[in-house]
């Protein structure tokens, strides 16, 4: 774990986000710990699967899905990670054909469920960002606005947006006009190419992206969110049938390079 | 069907792609004359459900699907449509976790299959044009070296390729880089905008398109591809939660004017 730690600094990070999958599955404080030996900070990110799903018909699962948020916060707090992120309001994959009222009653039980987490991150002082995927991943929240009406009404000082370059490629009609929508709500944006490999090697408008940043002077952290087809989850999880451009420490140091590179000054990577 | 066909005339239209979901379910010689009074061309694109799969492991069903594409092709050759096209090698939606000689075995059988669809489609003078579809609908073939490389083994006059911007727009690092690569195999283009709205109203990179369709001397078809989520099949099918930027009549009429105008002079629409 000190490894990965140093290893994000050495291709340069000055945040390491963190996947939690399993909250018991390693050791909050000597990750605490590396991270302050290597002066790199911390997010945290959810693994939101079926039986974590705040929108879920089952009480059960939404319970489930609240104590692992409630958890995660913990966790994030535990680190110093401002903020706690992913799509919190439904498990990745759910796309069902849905009348419209029943598509409503789901982001209600999602929004129900927010509030509750919402207050157990004030308490900790950590901010929930709430992430539109994908048509094909989500299909609750695809987009800026869809998000932003979920986020006011969960309407909590602790709950604001994250936005993904891949997931916006997709479904936003305008980049710049999705960032600057959500403007002060923007707590953090995942990066990466078009096709999920490394920023600034694909057709990714990110001129678009950088311009809006600065006119809504976002100063949270941008993270590199990419995947590797070894781990059979993950490829099966994000649909990722073949390599991508680089092997991961490639395209960490080239797409944080990028990144640095169009942002004068850097705001962060 | 005199009148659907009318207004694809009246819309700016020069062609009128027919999606065949039951070969059975129209009258293809009332079809054709209604072309011949409005001055409308066609080209024919397959509906490719689970059980029209030239990849599939069952035989039976291999079978099925080649007797449906070889049904097409005769269609297209009695409407004097020039090509028949679509991601003939494998069901829409079919996404797995394979390992890598699995999915080869894959290919190979969908090779096998074109093969003799091929043939069908020389005896007819129809030609087959085989689409890559994105991650999320495909997992044998989604960009355009993965269809080129499909296209060669089948080795056929009457086999090339169909792109489409909205599966290039997630799936090719470069959209002129993979209209450049296919060049001349390049039958047909389906159109529409990032989010499966009116072509020009999004960030798709359209200026790099129509260069590269120049740089290759394209002559082929440019037909919008989009979807309504008014019909459950069609948006379930597409991953459709949302209405598109415009009712089906004007985003039509618009994508027309939008394609005729970036296209001097025009290939077609």
């Amino acid at each position: 774990m000190p490894l990965l730690v140093a290893n994000a600094k050495a291709l340069g990070f000055d945040l390491l986000e963190i996947a939690v999958e399993d909250p018991d599955a390693f050791d909050v404080e000597r990750l605490r710990q590396a991270g302050e030996s290597a002066g790199i900070g911390f997010t945290v990110c959810g693994a939101i699967g079926p039986d974590r799903d705040l929108s879920h018909e089952d009480p059960e699962i939404r319970a489930n899905a609240l104590a692992y948020i409630e958890r995660c916060v913990e966790i994030a707090a535990a680190l110093g990670a401002p903020h706690f992120v992913g799509p919190l309001y439904s498990a990745v994959g759910k796309t069902r054909m849905l009348e419209p009222h029943e598509r409503e009653a789901q982001r209600t039980l999602a929004v129900e469920g927010l509030k509750r987490a919402a207050e157990h991150a004030a308490k900790h002082d950590v901010s929930l960002g709430v992430e539109p995927l994908n048509r094909f991943e989500t299909d609750l929240v695809n987009t800026a606005e869809q998000v932003l009406e979920l986020v006011d009404r969960v309407d909590s000082d602790h709950v604001g947006v994250l936005l993904d370059t891949f997931h916006m490629n997709i479904d936003e009609k305008s980049i710049g006009d999705a960032i600057r929508l959500v403007g002060d709500q923007l707590l953090q944006v995942h990066t990466c190419e078009n096709d999920r490999g490394t920023p600034g090697t694909g057709h990714f408008p990110w001129g678009d992206l950088f311009e809006a940043l600065k006119d809504i002077g976002f100063q949270g952290p941008l993270v590199i969110e990419s995947f590797t087809p070894g781990i059979e989850e993950i490829a099966k999880a994000v649909s990722l049938w073949r390599p991508l451009d680089a092997e991961p420490d490639e395209l960490a140091r080239n797409g944080a390079a990028f990144l640095r590179s169009a942002l004068t000054p850097p705001i962060a990577a």
